[in-house]
């Protein structure tokens, strides 16, 4: 059954709404309606009292099946002895899909788990799906649907999130927006007793406002399935996993937490690479991954350009450049074109060196030839904050020039500064320019890029 | 001769002092002005033009040997034609050091070395050291002193930094301020005409505002009396070294850029090595390590604790320590007190699982226990933003009990979250607590210290 109804339910009903600020069901609702959802919102409270959000009244129902119209999600944060009836009554009114915020479940043990394939049980009766329980709840960007209690004011984009961990999740949550990663969806998956990440990731395969899907995994529980599913999506869409416990301490470590095997993680880290998903070993490399590969175009071939204003950053870029594998483009014909956008003591040798005198001239020149030229296949612009050119005067020439090009090759761009870089980096990543403060970072984002599209192309040969 | 007055001069003239904003001859005294340096300030101006700064205004001499003072430092602006018959009057007057911003010697080829080492015959005449040319000036923090034209307010803290790029240099400065890493000196050493790496790493080794040294460098000319005085160096303070062109292409760049040696670069890894050297591979790694270097006592063992509320980043934690080879501290019998601060279903074995209801109390006595114990000789205090305790909280708690604790054993912190997380990472940092946004972060900088730590006692014991 399509998950649809997650992401794009017409209306949505909050069963344990509450009156009370710090409540979760207060929470939840204040996120659907401050981020903008336009569907139904409807209040289910035993007591049915009035609930007072930002001058507006809902009156709640005292039961789901009170309300007088179709509900397709119902975001269930009752106590846990209350869900399965919950459920039940759900299933009657004919719910699509059931997001279970309570915990109490299989993460307290085997007594857990055996209500939650009870829960699940009676979902399947009635054709319902649950997901978790024990999340914080789902956001979908496109829809301006935030159901959580996390932060508010997620910035939209292109990246899907998905978290086994709630805490963590919640707080990655919080990492995106601080360090303005543009996400279209972020699915807290709890204990995943029915909708897990193999069916996440089939819906984000063909979701056009996805383009990667970013997984903070501890375990998952039909392997095989997931795999198989992940390789399928990966020929579609790039997915980058976060999962921690490859020391064997860290996997003892995190046995003891999820439950999951430990010495699994050669298992893991083998499938992983047979189906093209990318392992990030921590969050900020997941992340500047994720910028990149959520927000451009595969490369059309190998010619990698690098324009500094300062050799010590060129020459750094181009460490890690062949460090991860990527091609330097060396035709000196083709490159001789930037001598036009330096003084004489410039070099035109990739990495192209426009010197500390580099202004907007420069920078604007280049970028437009490097942007036109077939053979160049991906740009790297690199800056060193000076006084003769504003960072973020820098950051509106590459907006202009990247937009008027039609976004057709990838660029990243790295700035190494103070608060005028760091605004520039923030200007160019709000409009989906992955930018970052070290060149290493904005290269080693590009080889993951790479990484990626080779992949695919062996595969589609194989 | 020492360099004392480069760092603590009683008085300073500026050769090239201008009254046009916009001008470096300008900023310079505006700078020194602005960050509060309380010695004698004597602006020298061909035309003699009076200037005014802030509200006051300063007559100008028409030269050095006008003024009715002595002056220990001279920083000089005007144009390379004039500077050696200024570098004269200097010797003249009995100037101590100058700091020659100017640029047009000999980074411009053999000429311009020629006059370089002109200059210096002049200085040496007269007993004067040169700093530069080619540089944007130095800052030390405990005398107030900012005779640069980068960025004014630099944090002060115990860090020196040393930048052979001046662009990198003034970009890197920036970025302390932005990122909140405190620092005693800056320097900018361009052409190293005179004074060098090696001249002030013999300065910083006794420098008791000065805990760890960072160097930019491209290149240096006498290798092994840098790496003798290194070595020496290390044996007391930290060094951390970013040196750009590990890869061919990257030292073939390197070499186009700077005129120095391609392929040396295995040299160099195993002379830093041998010194006690830290390298670092990126800006980002460098910065992090001195966070912690230069803030941190050292550890007195190989136990190290890990504090957490998130099994996620618990697990991410100790992946990065097996991975650095530190050593979590297993005895049960000591790790039991953490039960203390935890609900049930908590873990005391070290990574220390809190949960995530951890709250205020949970990480005060956590950090408390941990602190008092002599068995635990390191602690990595980790935190995923959750609504039970706002990260700026958990900050203050940190301060306090660091502090009194004595700050006896080195003590680091990850807290993974958004704005508040941010907030709070700024404010452990401004307390000279490292504090990181990722949990691999804090360790790796950890793992540096101990890697120092241990380079040392091996020293000794040889």
């Amino acid at each position: 059954m399509s998950l649809e109804a997650l992401f794009r339910p017409k209306s949505i009903a909050i069963i344990g709404a509450s009156e009370k600020p710090g409540k979760i069901g207060y929470a939840i609702m204040k996120n659907l309606i401050d981020y903008g959802y336009e569907g139904k919102i409807y209040p289910v409270n035993v007591k049915g009292v009035e609930i007072e959000m930002n001058g507006r009244k809902f009156k709640s129902y005292k039961s789901i099946l009170d309300i007088p119209d179709d509900v397709d999600m119902a975001v269930v944060v009752v106590p846990a002895k209350f869900v399965s009836q919950v459920v039940e009554e759900c299933g009657k009114k004919g719910v699509k899909v059931l997001p279970i915020i309570s915990s109490g479940f299989g993460e307290l043990g085997e007594e857990g788990k055996k209500i939650e394939r009870q829960l699940v049980e009676i979902a399947n009766k009635y054709g319902m799906r649950i997901l978790g329980p024990n999340i914080f709840g789902v956001v979908y960007t496109p829809a301006k649907m935030n159901a959580t209690f996390g932060p508010t004011d997620v910035m939209p984009g292109n990246l899907a999130l998905i978290s086994q961990s709630g805490a963590l999740g919640i707080a990655l949550m919080g990492w995106t927006i601080l360090e303005k990663v543009g996400l279209s969806a972020v699915v807290s998956v709890g204990n995943k007793s029915d909708i897990d990440d193999a069916d996440l990731l089939e819906f984000f395969k063909t979701d056009d406002n996805t383009n990667a899907i970013l997984i903070y995994m501890e375990g998952v529980k039909d392997g095989r399935r997931f795999m198989e599913v992940a390789k399928e999506v990966s020929l579609e869409k790039p997915i980058i996993i976060i999962k921690a416990g490859r020391s064997e301490r860290g996997a003892k470590a995190a046995a003891s937490h999820t439950g999951s095997l430990a010495g699994a993680d050669k298992i893991y880290e083998a499938a992983f690479k047979q189906s093209g998903i990318l392992r990030a070993l921590t969050i900020g490399e997941a992340f500047d991954w994720a910028r990149t590969l959520s927000n451009l175009p595969e490369p059309e071939g190998e010619n990698l350009i690098i324009l500094t204003n300062g050799g010590g950053i060129g020459v750094m870029a181009t460490d890690a450049a062949e460090e991860e594998g990527l091609h330097l483009y060396d035709n000196l014909e083709d490159l001789k074109v930037f001598a036009n956008h330096m003084p004489p003591f410039g070099s035109y040798k990739n990495p192209v060196d426009l010197t500390g005198m580099a202004g907007a001239e420069a920078y604007e020149g280049s970028i437009r030839d490097a942007l036109a030229n077939p053979n160049m296949h991906s740009i790297a612009v690199l800056y060193c904050q000076t006084a003769v050119l504003d960072p973020r005067d820098l950051a509106k020439i590459v907006i202009r020039e990247y937009n008027e090009s039609g976004r057709k090759k990838p660029l990243v761009v790295a700035i190494v500064g103070g608060i005028e870089a760091k605004e520039a980096i923030d200007m160019l990543n709000e409009e989906g320019i992955p930018a970052y403060p070290e060149p290493e970072r904005a290269i080693k984002a590009l080889a993951a890029l790479y990484r990626w599209s080779r992949w695919k192309k062996i595969q589609r040969r194989e």
